[in-house]
């Protein structure tokens, strides 16, 4: 029954049935927010442990020797480099370790470029009125706040089912000089959770910018975050960059936020000699080196990649039953309707789901008002402005499954009512 | 037997004799690093048991129920900002916590106003080309990278035994609309160790400075670090700029690096509600909030204000032996040849000697031939150069006590030579 198909009578008598169902929602009285990626409390719990394997009768002492609980190295312990260098796919010299945060360690180095180039001779960003940023959309808010922040006008560029539009993005930067870098998250991306393939991988690559400066800020944020049994395998952007003859184009980010605990995992950027020079010659100046014995603790924990590997299959068996519970309203609500497309990815956190447009807005207003809080409509395009105000990001990782189920039956009902009242209307 | 007295024979005489002292120093082959602040490992080991109060078994729920392994909290738990509040005299909301280093907060807040004014209107800094900073002299190195880092003019200003001397501070600043903050260490100042007399921060509570975006960078990095049984007081910047009208001046800063683990400790900063959103604005950008869970290992270990304070007099039982070696080997071997003049500070991390004019390069030179590494000569003045070549910064907390003397009859043994070589060529 695609609405598409129904008579205008028809379309009224669901419209009354699905109202009925929302009022019956709105008196159960839920209070539930689905607006960000939080793992949930089973996520943390499988965590405690590395709160016990650093304690006071283990050696604080790097394998060099070096007293971890003192001042000191600037770029991280060398076997956290190794550690986190396999994430990214780079060679343990390309890392610098940091904070807690990797959108912390992105911020930088768009606070970085801003004063001090990152090529010799050229113009420091803010000394670019017109600087621009390519954004690749349905996106994540925070880059774009990142670059909203730095004064950069934010170009959209549409996304397809192997990543950006590589013809649009090719096009942009040949010809303009003020575009300074691209926001990326080639794996499980937010929200689509698409995986860039090989040959997006490769033309990012091969790109040639009219700006010397030109950057791609790629956020691997969800590098082993698998949902599905066979994840997506993701080509080394450094290595084909290296091979392209290209390598300071690429500044690579990760962190084990939605490995370890939220907000206390550690942070780590990649990138070629030449740039890292430029950071460093700024991180040398901000801090005289991040938390050691929270790099100890996550080596202690997980020893090795394949420690990582193994607790990331049991994130997947809490993640996996929500993901499938979303999808599964949808096909089972929405599908028939056709007035909805929605992705099923194979790893990262989120789900993203194009509802009919003009309606995301109405949809997570009426959500909102039986006690659902989701992510902001537009929030997934930069300056919060979807042109077809459709797209919504789903986080499924936060509520337990029971509760999800409720609020995927909320949600499914809003969208249907906010479509056929659209539909209506026109 | 000041060496003003003495003859050029008798000069001679006591050279050869210091010389061949000197050779027997060169053929021990010491190898000694006091070029930095870092605490020892005694004072390591007495915050051992923090590694244990934040455990699996333990909550780590905040106060209000927040789970604190999780994202969020931007300026970190409500109980750390009270805690901290206390150490540096400020009220629990202006506080802001940060990471591990209150260095990486004080760059983040010069950043912040290199391209965002911290006053409506105001021109971001980066815009301003004869930027300039005051910098007390001697002053902290980390301070004056930083602003040099920027691009910033760096005026020095003389130190005096009460502070700066706010009579020039209060001139330059009334002048020159460039002169954008100064850096001030206000208790057991680096190096000199002295604290700024209640006059002083008065006097800075009640400056006018010409440029409205002008700020205090109080960089309160010893509040709680006595040495002396009666530390010192210093009178709280933020109420007397609060009482002068001027609440905006004071930007301050502290760390628990010094207190518990040099890398791994908790970082805070309070300024005015109207500062703060500046930077609120840019934090909100940058990160979803730093490490909370080191923030409850502090507060579980500390538990409050009062055992912050029991265990700094652990450190003062471990620091006060070395800087009473410092002291009584400078008394001993320097005292009466009148050629250097020191300070004795109640706190902090070192002792500030002024040797003969024209002799501190090339003393730092002939401790580090014997194998002992100084901070080098010229660290405590912008751009590295002191213009009389007298200061030397001594960090006596690193080595164990039998090698701090050994260190300073080497050092003494230089000061005497570089003096008496200096004499016999003038």
């Amino acid at each position: 029954m695609s609405y598409s198909n129904l008579t205008k009578s028809e379309l009224t008598a669901e419209l009354a049935e699905l109202s009925q169902q929302y009022e019956g929602f709105v008196e159960k009285g839920l209070t539930l927010d689905m607006s960000r990626g939080k793992p949930c409390t089973e996520q943390l719990d499988i965590c405690l442990p590395m709160l016990d394997v650093l304690n006071s009768s283990v050696s604080c002492k790097s394998a060099n020797g070096f007293d971890l609980r003192n001042y000191g190295i600037l770029d991280g312990i060398p076997e956290c480099k190794a550690l986190m260098s396999q994430l990214i796919q780079v060679r343990p010299e390309q890392v610098m370790i940091g904070g807690n945060s990797s959108l912390n360690m992105m911020f930088d180095a768009i606070a970085c470029m801003m004063t001090t180039p990152i090529v010799e001779g050229a113009t420091p960003w803010f000394n670019v009125p017109d600087r621009k940023f390519l954004c690749p959309v349905p996106g994540y808010d925070r880059h774009f706040s990142v670059t909203g922040y730095f004064g950069f006008e934010m170009i959209p560029v549409p996304m397809t089912a192997e990543g950006p539009d590589m013809d649009i993005v090719e096009e942009l930067v040949k010809n303009d000089a003020s575009i300074k870098g691209i926001w990326c998250v080639p794996k499980y991306a937010n929200p689509t959770g698409i995986t860039y393939s090989d040959e997006t991988v490769r033309r990012f690559a091969c790109l040639q910018p009219a700006a010397k400066d030109f950057r791609i800020m790629w956020d691997d944020a969800y590098c082993v975050h698998d949902i599905a049994d066979e994840g997506d395998k993701l080509l080394s952007l450094m290595d084909e960059c290296e091979k392209a003859g290209n390598p300071d184009l690429p500044i690579i980010f990760c962190s084990t936020s939605k490995v370890s605990f939220p907000g206390s995992g550690v942070a780590a950027m990649a990138t070629s000699e030449n740039n890292m020079k430029v950071f460093k010659a700024r991180y040398t100046n901000q801090t005289i080196g991040f938390d050691k014995l929270n790099m100890l603790r996550h080596l202690l924990f997980f020893k090795d990649f394949d420690g990582i590997k193994a607790h990331m299959m049991k994130h997947k068996d809490i993640l996996k039953p929500r993901f499938e519970t979303v999808i599964s309203k949808f096909e089972e609500q929405l599908a028939s309707c056709e007035i909805a497309s929605w992705t099923n990815p194979r790893g990262g956190y989120f789900v993203s789901i194009n509802v009919y447009p003009g309606t995301a807005k109405a949809v997570v207003k009426m959500c909102k008002e039986a006690g659902l809080v989701l992510t902001p409509a537009g929030a997934t395009f930069p300056g919060g402005f979807d042109p077809e105000d459709s797209n919504i990001r789903i986080a499924p990782s936060y509520p337990p499954v029971e509760e999800l189920k409720m609020a995927m039956d909320v949600f499914c009902t809003c969208v249907r009512i906010c479509a056929i009242q659209k539909i209506l209307s026109e």
